[in-house]
This record gives structure tokens, sequence and C-alpha cells, in this order.
């Protein structure tokens, strides 16, 4: 066959832990039942992933906006799976290389993805990997449709695969097209009440205690005139770090994220 | 001759049987007469390549939603046919290779259609053929014009030659001016009706009797307000499969039909 | 002289006869008097460009829609003319070369059609041959440049050639103004009455006899609603060819114009 | 100097008497005292690159519509100027080369016509030569911009140079802001007038006398219903050549000329 | 690893010195309290790089109008640190490279940066590193992605890392999208009044004596109508400059300070 | 270094005199008093370079119409200013190099302007320099941002170097953002009154006495209407030369200025 050639880079059996451990050094706080739901849902696709006698394929989308946590929940729910390989695509992973070494790279992990019984691949930030940019629009058609192949093509007999593919831009994927290739979509969203954010500074933790915590609670909701809000996880475990070092942690943090509310 | 050295490959004739039963992995349903007309039509334009005195070679387009089993009907169709050359040009196979190397690929493929007496030529998914993306929208012309120029010629005299190729935008192949390149165009539509989805349950089968389709038949009528659907039988397999990973997988199986439905 | 070395491919006299047959497969069919209006005007060029005292050089442009015919005039009209050189450029013998490499055949071409005493070169579809698409719109500028150079260069003193061009797009020749490289322009027309359709039937020949025929005719007038239709020559010829696979050929050679018509 | 190695390429000095001759074969015909207008003005032009004490350099633009006899003048009275060195720039020498290599050959022509002492170069068909398509619009910037850069460029102390450019499109010079690069601007028109037609065909010569030529005028007043002509000089010749292979020369004429007119 | 051999280049730890002097020989002037503000947020954003428990990496966003400030104040800032490896890139060291080049030497530059325990990266002016040029607008898509990739990108465990960047163009770095990739955005602003005008006078130091500088700021509200100015601090101190080479300095300074003035 | 190959390239101090020479062929004029105030600014500038403490590098923009003696004038002052090292970069020294090349050679360039204590660079016609053409518009970005770099970027100390650009189309120059690389901004501009043209017979000199210029300039006056005009001095001098190859050198003067006049 024209491209067997391929075929005969040495096996990459095995699950590229470091890696994936790096994607959740926030941990996995469980701030909100919500989490729960995103969490059975991946695990639903895992468990037919698994064992169905019709599909030994699935590849799943979780999108979100920018820190929503995306790319934590695929390699938590990834490494989770004990599926024997277990790998993630990114994009900083290619800098550097020609459009056509990033095609061949991104198709070489797939194909490595077909070799043990089970495998789950993570398509980390699909904007990043066919280099999206929204002026213009730029991208490369070339490595997207690379993607969208590999996104609707089974493994072969006696392999299966799912695949996690994150991505922060929504409505760019509709207009691409690609939707069609994934068997489900989830939201990953953004912390969205303050009750939220309650729950994280109980789970970081963060404040001397619950009545702090309610005290500052009450100083966004009167800063930001209510309950709703719209703020990253990513964004919230920051500013908690960044207010450690100011005199008054508490006062800090909410002034940071009175700073960084639109 | 300048291009002589390319007919030097090596000869390919026969039946790539694997890859083509890979696309009829669903098997064929007949959930609908429609099935059996569209059968009818590709069957005639077989026989009328087959055995015409006039012209010995067609080009037929098959066009539908995403999920829609043109991929499948072809390959089904084709194998059917019992031609001694049967073979499917897809995206997948072209992946990192240059767009010259695609254009010499597509094109040998073609020439090697020319080498048994009788031959068919799956051409699948036109749109991810030449690499096109909705948005600029882009693509490549070279491969699009080396496409066209192939779809319009005969073979040799002594060879015959049937072409099925699909696509899923319609709009879009109008647009290219490609629509002449085709002998007939068929329309490979999805479920429009909740009476095929309650042929594909019973074929797949799904439910454990008929009064369980019934139900689940009346559930998704009262959810959707009508009797009209639009799904993909590729999607309604995938979900029936989904379904029964669930506790009750007839009620799993409305859920995700109405999820799944805009 | 630069290119020079360009000169020194093989002598290439002589008709590629075959390469013209191929063209007029489905006959010239004298299906209305137009026909023969067409044939006059090019040969009346045809004998300009052998006894002129003052042009060894003439271009045409025969244009018109798809299917019409021009590619099946040019060559006819080509292989009747008898001259000793007789060519034809296409696009398909270009498939899988670069932008300069068709640049540099057609070139050579040309030079290989000023090195007998009378010459006929066919240039089969501009659009094609600069590789036109319509989204964008895209061609090869380039490929453009030099075939109007060419269109516009006399062949060297002792030498005459015309140039027979075709093409499906006459606004786009326009709109790239090179309308005027040619010293005429002759549209090859579909068939634009039943009563021609008469003509092809008659000639083909097709219906067991003439009542057979104008039962046809009649059909399609109450189908249509007109006299006048528009269909091309290629596709009258396919429909009759596919209905005699039917049971009817008449209903269903009736039912495929019917089908067809937009 | 960084490009010295250029100029070791073996002098070039002489006519290419044959090259320019091509391009008069149809005669320069005096049909209207506006010919001998251009004349002057472009002879004055040659006298002062001859003699002038300030300026050893001076660039003049020919532009008018297609076939309107810019290429045939510039020859014509280049030739004239007996200035040993006279040559000429088309696209069709530079059919093939890639866009760098034709800035090359321009650059080493106009370096050329820097080493007699008095030269004369024509830039022939200016849109040519920068492969200027109107649809985009698309051109070559380089080699636009290569050929502004010498268009402003005397050459060295004690050689004096004449540039006459030819372009069929003012509007196109005028938006790429090249016209600056002009001395001068003369415009060489179409035939306005059924009198210049007259003057024409007594020079050519058509018409078996006077009386045919006068008859052949007024059926044209008649059929344009005015004295105002815009035809091309290049159709006019062409059509003469026609008419004659017809059976009545003068009525060929007059139906070519009709048909022709819009 | 696939790019192992990049990190064999040879060690390049320590401080640029010199680069980093050359951006700040106009000194750092407190003309303003607002420059101590900038100051305190920016040196927050070191010490919790130094020293957080949660976070190894942070990157800042100097942004403001030209000349304002920004590259003196992220290098006098980057040296005031005392972090062992403080390195900045510019575009002018990347003059000459092709794109894929300059990729690969920001990259490098980074690996570069995680080697040393804690480091500080100057990614000075975005917009010249991607060539941005507004017409268009065009930039480098690629090396656009690659520096993204990278300001999200924590150094391995050990290593610490606080990016500073610096851009002239918030509008565009938000149609980017690129926003997200800091961690802080901090304005470095322009001269805002005629009050720090004359703190600028004070510390350069210009003018004679506190009575000239007041004549000066008063013949400056004078002309300009009102107390509010928008100058660049850079722009202030080159007039100074050239106001030393006049006869009366004062004057002279007043003069060119108001005819910069839009 | 990374580029420090580049620097081994041979010392290139000196004066290319002939080359700066070539550019004010037509002398300098002082048809006005704004031709001293044009070359009073520039030489403060080049005193301020010499002499600057804080300062040793400077960047002048003249602009203006084409043909109004930026080039010369930037060539007139650098060759008065005595500096060991005056170079211009023009685009016709780069013609048939690639991109990639220009960008070297002009980087290569200002590297040689700063090897001399004192240095001059006439960065000439900045349009021609990056290719500019109107249409599109296109340009080359590279080139462009090289310049920008090098535009803002100080010689290594104990050199100094002032840089004289020119450009014809100052829209354009802010339209790219480019303005802010320089120091200041001198327009040179046409003449723009009847007077100034007799300032420049009277200098030529033309016209017999000064009884015939005023003869000239009252002639002038009737034709346009209006003591104001807009023409170049490079025009005017070309005229002056046209003219003496007339009968009456003063008519033809005038005819020749009234129908350049639009
Ligand atoms: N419940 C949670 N879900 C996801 N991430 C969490 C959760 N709790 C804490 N985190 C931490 O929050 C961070 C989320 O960042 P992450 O990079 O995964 O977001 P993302 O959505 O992928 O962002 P981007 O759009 O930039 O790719 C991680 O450090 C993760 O460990
Ligand atoms: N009657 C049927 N017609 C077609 N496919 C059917 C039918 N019944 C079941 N199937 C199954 O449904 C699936 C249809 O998917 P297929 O890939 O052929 O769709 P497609 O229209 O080619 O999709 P795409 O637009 O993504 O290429 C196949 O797995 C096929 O085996
Ligand atoms: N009178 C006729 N004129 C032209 N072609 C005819 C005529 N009668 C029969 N034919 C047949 O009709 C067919 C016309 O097809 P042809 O490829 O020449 O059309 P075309 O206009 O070149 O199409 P395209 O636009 O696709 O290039 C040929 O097979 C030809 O033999
Ligand atoms: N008075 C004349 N002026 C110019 N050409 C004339 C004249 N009389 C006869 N001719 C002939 O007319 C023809 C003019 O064609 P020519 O190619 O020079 O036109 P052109 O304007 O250069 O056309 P194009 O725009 O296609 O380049 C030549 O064959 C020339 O010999
Ligand atoms: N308080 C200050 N803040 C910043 N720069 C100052 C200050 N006081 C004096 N300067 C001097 O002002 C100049 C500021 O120029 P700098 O190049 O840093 O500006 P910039 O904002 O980076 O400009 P650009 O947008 O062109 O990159 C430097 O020479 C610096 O030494
Ligand atoms: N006072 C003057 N200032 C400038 N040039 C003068 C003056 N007097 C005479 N000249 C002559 O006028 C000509 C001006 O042409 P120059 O090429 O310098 O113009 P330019 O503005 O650079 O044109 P372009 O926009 O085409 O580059 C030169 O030949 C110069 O010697
Ligand atoms: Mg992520
Ligand atoms: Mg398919
Ligand atoms: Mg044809
Ligand atoms: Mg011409
Ligand atoms: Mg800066
Ligand atoms: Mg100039």
């Amino acid at each position: 066959c024209f491209l067997s050639a391929l075929d005969e880079v040495k096996p990459a059996f095995g699950v590229h832990e470091e890696d994936l451990h790096d994607c959740i050094k926030g941990g996995i706080l469980k701030y909100s039942p919500k989490i729960d739901h995103i969490m059975e849902r991946v695990r639903r696709a895992l468990e037919q992933t698994q064992s169905s006698e019709k599909f030994n394929f699935s590849s799943l989308l979780l999108y979100g906006p920018a820190g929503s946590g995306k790319t934590a929940l695929a390699a938590y729910l990834g490494l989770e799976s004990k599926f024997p390989f277990i790998r993630i695509i990114t994009a900083d992973e290619m800098i550097g290389m020609s459009e056509s070494a990033k095609v061949q790279f991104i198709d070489n992990t797939f194909r490595d993805a077909y070799k043990s019984p089970l495998n789950v691949l993570i398509v980390d930030d699909i904007e990043a990997l066919i280099d999206f940019v929204p002026i213009g629009p730029r991208f490369s058609p070339v490595i997207l449709r690379a993607l969208m192949s590999r996104l609707k093509k089974s493994p072969p007999d006696g392999h299966r695969l799912i695949v996690l593919a994150t991505s922060s831009n929504y409505e760019l994927l509709k207009s691409l097209d690609i939707l069609n290739c994934f068997n489900d979509e989830i939201l990953i969203n953004n912390l969205t009440s303050l009750q939220e954010l309650y729950g994280v500074m109980e789970l970081a933790p963060f404040g001397r205690d619950s009545s702090e915590r309610k005290e500052i609670i009450s100083k966004l909701k009167a800063a930001y005139g209510s309950e709703k809000i719209n703020v990253s996880i990513k964004k919230v475990l920051f500013n908690i770090d960044t207010a450690k070092f100011g005199k008054n942690p508490a006062d800090e943090f909410v002034q940071l994220m009175v700073e960084g509310h639109h």
C-alpha cells in the first residue's frame, strides 16, 4: 500500500502520563454538580467505545470558553479510563514544523492510536492545531481536512478508539462544517454564579474560613450588582494565587476579580 | 508519449473488497421504498455501462446530507455489480500528500480503472478530495480541474467505466460548474419521517417488540410535534447503539433523538 | 536565441488522428441547417489561411454551452481540411503537470504547429486549460497570458496556421479581455426546438418509425408546454442510449428528457 | 558591484531587423493626417534624445485600443531612426520563463540598450509583459516594479536611450501610478470615420475603383446610420483579406464590417 | 522525542545586559506617580513568579502608544529583578530570516528561558515579531500561533518564567484573540498633561530654571488651548535634544512641540 | 551571534559619489526661498546627529509629489555634509533579487552604515523599495518590516547615523503606520506659482532675456487662468530641454506646459 512506509514507525504504546498530568496541575475541583454531569457523559462514551458490538470508534467534542477546563477534564477522564493507550496532540509539540510535517505528525499519532486494543486520543485545541487566526480568517485548510478525515475514520477491526477533541470556538467549527465529525458535543462552561465561585474557594481552599468566604462573595455581589458571573476556573485559580501575595489576600482577591470583570 | 512513464505502474486489477466492506459496516437497511428506487437507478446505469453500443463511460453523482448513506450505497452497489475492477478513492488515503501528489494519485487510479474491461470507480466525498473548506471558501482548483477532466473522459476502446461520485454539497458543485460532468444525479436523503425511523428500528433491530417501538415513535412524535424528521441513518444507528448502554434503552434512545434534534 | 533549446524537440509532423476521432464518436448529425452554416464559416477561414497573400495566421473561437458539439465540430473540420499537421491541446493531457510545465507544453505544441506549411491547432476548452474555477474566480494567469501571446502571434514566413479554440464561457473570455485575440467568433448552440430534436431522432436513428418519433415530440411538447427547448446534443444522444435499456424506449426517453428539463 | 556578473553577457549591439519588420507586415498606411502628427511627435523625441545637452534619456508611451497600430508605428519609427541599437521586448519571447527570469530578461535587455551610443528600446504591450489579467486583477508586481525602475533610469554617461512603450489600457497605467515614468504620452487611435476607412481602401488597395469604394462607404453609412466608426486598422485589413475570398468581395466586406460592428 | 535535537543547542544562561541597557538609554524618568504604579504591578508579578506554590509561569502584557516607554520599562524591571536569565526577543534580530527560521528562533529562545530556575523573557513589539502590516492586514499566522502556544505554556517543573510582552496595538491583539494568553494587562500611556511634561523637564533636565520651564508650559498651554496633551516620552526627549541646537532652546522646544501637535 | 557571518562582508566605507551625483544632474536651482527652508531643516538634523550627547541616530522623511526633487535634495545635502560614509539605497540596484535577497541587501547596507563614526544613508523611494503597487494594494510586508526595524534602531555606541528617506505617497506611509519611525517629516513640494516658474527660467537659464520670460509667464497665466500651478521641477526642466528643439523655443515651451496641464 502507498503509505505503508509510515506504518513502520516504532510502536508507540503506552500512556504519556507526564504530558497528561501537566494539564491538570490545578486539579479538578467539583465546584458544581455540572462537573459531574459532564464526567458522566464522557464516561458513557468511554464505556460504549470499550464494549459496543457495532461501533469501535467514537469522537466527542468538548467546547467552551478559554480557561473553562476543557483540556484538564479531557486529560483527567482519559487517565481515569485506564485504557492502555492515551495520548494528547497539542499545537506546541508542532511549533516549527512545516504544514506538511504537521499533517504527518497528526496522522502518525492517529495511526499510533490504532495500535492498542483500547485507545484514547485527545485532540487539544482544534483552532491551535489548524493555525487558526480570526483576522482573515486564516488557517490551514490542509491540516483541517486531514483532521476531518481522521475524525470520521474508524480504526481497523480489533482496535477501538475514542477521540476527545477540545475547542473554544464553537461557531467556527460550525462554519467549517466539521460538527458532523463528532458523535457528541459537550459544553464545558465558565463559572456562571457566585455560588460556584464559593464552591471553588472552599475546595481550593481560599479564605481563612467560611465567614471570610461569605464576606468575599457579598462584596463581589455588591460590586457586580448580580449573582451572575462569567469567569473561567483558570482565571479564578490564578487570582487566588496572586491574592496570596497581597497584604490582605481577601481584599486583594476581591479587587482582582472586580478589575478583570467586564 | 509525455506521460507514458505513469502507465508503467504495476497493473492494479481486482477489487479492494476490504475497503469497500468497511463502508457498509452498518449494513444496508431497506427502511423505505426510496432505497429500492435509488438502487434501481444505479443498477440501470451499471447495465448501460456494461452493454451500451455507443457509450463505454458513464458518471453518476450521489448527493445528500452528511451520514445519509451515500458512501455505503455506492460501495454496496459497486460490489454487487461483480465488475472485475472496483475501487474507491477517498481523501484519507491521501493525507499528507502534496497537492500534486494528490492529483497524481487520483489520475493514476483513473488510469488503473481503464485496465479491466469493466470498471467501477467510486469517487468518494468530492469536497474532501478537493480539500474544500467553506470559510473562504478554499479548495484546490488543481485537484478539482483534474477530477473534472477525468469525469468527462471515456476510457480507451475495449474498456468500460462507471464512476460513482458522492458529495454532501450540491450547491457547491453547482457553483463550481461541475454538474455537467455527470450523466445522472441521484439524491440520497436523510430519514424524513417517523415511519422511516420505525422501519430502521424493526430492521436494526431495536426495541424489545413492536409495541415498544410504537411507544418510542409516539413519544418522539409528542416531543417533535410532527411526523417529519430529518436525521441521518448514520446518527440513528449510533444512537441505537448508545441507548443500549443506558438503563432503559428505549427511553435513552428517545432522549438522544430529542437532544440531537434542532 | 534564448529558447532555442526548446526547438530541438523531435519534429512532430503529422496528424494525431486517434485523438481527433475520439472527439467525434457521436458523429456529426446535421439535425438543422445551422450546422451547415457553422461549417461554412469555418471552411472559409481554412481556405483563407491556406491561400491568403497577406495573412498566414488566423484564429477562430467556437463558443457555446456544455455539450453543444464545439469540440466535435472543431475536430471534424480539422480532419476534413487535410492539412498535413492537425493537433489538439486538451487539459487532460496535462493533468499532474506543474503550472510551468503546462505553459511549456502549450508553447511547444504551438511551436510544433509552425513546422509544417499548413497547420491546424485545436485549443480545446480554454477554461480547462487555464484551470478556471468560477468560485473566486481562480485560474492560472500565467497559462492565460501564454495562450494570449500565442493566439496573436503569426508563424514564421512559409508557414500557415489556423487555431480553432473552444470555450463554454463567452462572458469569461470577455472579462478576461481575450476576445480580441480572435479573428472570428462562432456560436455553437444547443438544440433549441423540438424540430431539431426530431432531426436528431431521425438521424440517430431513434424511434421505430416517424410516427413514434412524432408521438415522442408531441408528448414532450405537452410536458414542456412549448416548442422551445435548450438541451445539448451530447445529452440527447446519451438519453437515447439510456432509453434503449428501458422496457419501452420511447416512454423512457420522454421521461429522461422531462426529468432533465429545468 | 553586486550585479556586475550580469554585465558580462555578450555584447548585443545591432538591430534585430527581422523582429521589427514582423511588426509592420501590414505596412504603414497614411490613411489620415493624424498618422503624420503622431510620427512628428515621436521624431521630435528621437531628435531630442540624440542631441540634447541635458538629457540622455527619454521615454514615450504609445497608447490606444487593440489593433490600432501601436506596435507597428513604434517598430517603423524605431527602424527609421537608424540608431545603431534598436530592440523590442515582447511577452512572447518570455513564455515559459519564471517571474524572476522575466525580470532578469527585461533588465538585461535594458542593460544591453545602454551599450551603444544611441539606442531605441521598444517595450511592447506593458499589460502582457506584467502578465496582467483584468479579473482580480492579477499581474506581477515584481515585473511591474522592475519596469518602473528602468523606465525612470538614465543610461550611463556617453549613452543615450529612448524607450517607446505601448499599452492598450491607459486607465490601468494610471491606476498603477506609472504614467509619471513617461516624458510624453501619445494616443494611437482606431479609425474613427468612414472617410478614414475610405483612405485605407485606397491605399490597401481594395475595391475595383473609386466608384466601388464609394458604394461600399455609402452602404456602410446606411447600415451604421452614421459617419462615425470605431474599428482598428488591423481588423479592417483582415476583413479586406477575408472579403477577397467571397464571391463578391465588396459585398462580403460590407457584411463583415457590419457583423463585427457593435 | 521529536524535537529533542533542538534542545541540544548550547546552554544560554545569563543576562544579555547590553541589549537590555540599549533599551533604556533615555533613562526612566519618574515624571508622574503613574510610573510607580506600573512598576508596582510588574514587581508583584515578578514576586509571584518567584514564590508561588501553584504557578511557575506568568505572562504580562505592556501595551500603549508608540514611544510611550513600554520596551524601556520592561527592560528596566527585568534587569532590576536580578533573575539569573533575562533575555529580550526583538524583530531586528530576525531580519532576513525566513518565516520558519523566525519561528525556530522564537521557540529556541523560549526553550532557553526554561533552563535557569528563574527566567525573564521580554517579547518586544508583538506586531513587529509577527510581521504585522495594517494594510490587508498582513501578518504571519504561523509566527503568531507559535507565540500563542508559548505564551500559554508553563516551563517544566523546577523552572519559573515570567514573560513581559509589549505591543502598541491593543485592538489588534483583541481581534487576534490572544489577550487570553496573558495573566495581566498593563497600560503604558503617553504624557497626558502639561504637568507631566513639566515633570520631564525637571528630570531631564531642560530649561535654565523652574521659571523658564513654567514659561514654556504657559506658552504651550496658550498654543494648545488646553492642559491636556498626548505626546510620547520618546518624542519629548528627542525634541529637548533638538532644541538644544537652536539659538534659543526654550523657544525652539516650544516650536517643535507645537509643530508636532495634531 | 546568529547573524555574525553577515558582518564579515568587506568594509564599505567611503562615499559612492558617482551614484549620488547622478541624482543631481539637473542641479539644485534655488527658485524659491522654500528651497532654503528645506535645506535648513535637514542641516539642523545633520548637526544634531553629529553633535548630540543623547542621540546617535536620527531619521528624516522627505515626501512630496513625483519629480519634486526629493532624491536630488537628499543626495545634495548628503554630499554637502562631508560625512565619511554616504550611501543611497535604490530599488534599481535590487532588480532581479528575490524578496529575501532584497531584505538582506537593505540590511547589509544599514550595517555598513554603522561602520564609520558619521554616516548618511539615503533610503530612496520607499514605495519602490517595498515593491508597492497601488492596485490591491500589493507590497512586500517583509521588506517593509525590515525597513521599519532598521529605521528605529540606533547604531552601536561610537557610531552616528542619519537616515534620509524619500517617498511620494505620504498617505500610504500613514496607513502603513510607519510615520512614527521618523524623527521629522519634510514636505518637498512642486512648483506652486508662476513666480517660482519664473525663478526656474532665470536660473536654468531659459528665454533670451527677462522680457521673453515675462512674456512666457503672461501667456501661461492667460492659458491657465491663474497664478497657481502644480508642476514638478523635473517636468519643467524636461520641457525646457524639449522646447529648445522647436523653431520658436518660447512658444514651444508654452505649448508643452499647457498640454501637460490638467
Ligand atoms: N472542575 C474543573 N474542571 C476543569 N479544570 C479545573 C477544574 N477545577 C480546577 N481546574 C483547573 O483549571 C484549569 C483549567 O485550565 P484548562 O487549560 O484545562 O482550560 P481550557 O478550557 O483547556 O483552556 P483553553 O481554552 O485556554 O485551552 C486547570 O489547571 C485545571 O487543573
Ligand atoms: N439504507 C441504507 N443506506 C445507506 N446506508 C445505510 C443504510 N442502512 C444502513 N446504512 C448504514 O448507514 C451508514 C451510512 O453512512 P455513510 O458513511 O455511508 O453515509 P454518507 O452519506 O457517506 O456520510 P458522509 O456524508 O459523512 O460521507 C453506513 O454505516 C451504512 O452501513
Ligand atoms: N451536429 C453535431 N455537432 C456537434 N456534435 C455532434 C453533432 N451531432 C452529433 N454530435 C456528437 O455530440 C457530441 C458533442 O459533444 P462535444 O464534446 O463535442 O461537445 P462540447 O460542446 O465540446 O462539450 P463541452 O462543453 O463539454 O466541451 C459528440 O459526441 C459528437 O460526436
Ligand atoms: N497607419 C498605420 N498605423 C499602424 N499600423 C498600420 C497602419 N497602416 C497599416 N498598419 C498595419 O496595421 C497593423 C496594426 O497592428 P499592430 O499589431 O501594430 O496594432 P497594435 O495596436 O499594436 O495592436 P495590439 O493592441 O493588439 O498590440 C499592422 O499590421 C500594421 O502593419
Ligand atoms: N518613565 C519612563 N518610562 C519609559 N521610558 C522612559 C521613561 N523616562 C524616560 N524614558 C525613555 O523614553 C524612551 C521610551 O522609548 P521606548 O522605545 O521604550 O518606547 P516604546 O513604547 O517601546 O516605543 P515603541 O512603541 O516604538 O516600541 C526610552 O529611551 C526610555 O529610556
Ligand atoms: N531646487 C531643486 N530641488 C530639487 N531638484 C532640483 C532643484 N532644482 C533642480 N532640480 C533637479 O530636478 C530634478 C528633480 O528630480 P528628482 O528625481 O530628484 O525628483 P524626485 O522628487 O526624487 O522624483 P521621484 O518622485 O520620481 O523620485 C533633478 O534632476 C534635480 O537635479
Ligand atoms: Mg485547553
Ligand atoms: Mg460518505
Ligand atoms: Mg468540448
Ligand atoms: Mg501591439
Ligand atoms: Mg518598544
Ligand atoms: Mg526620487
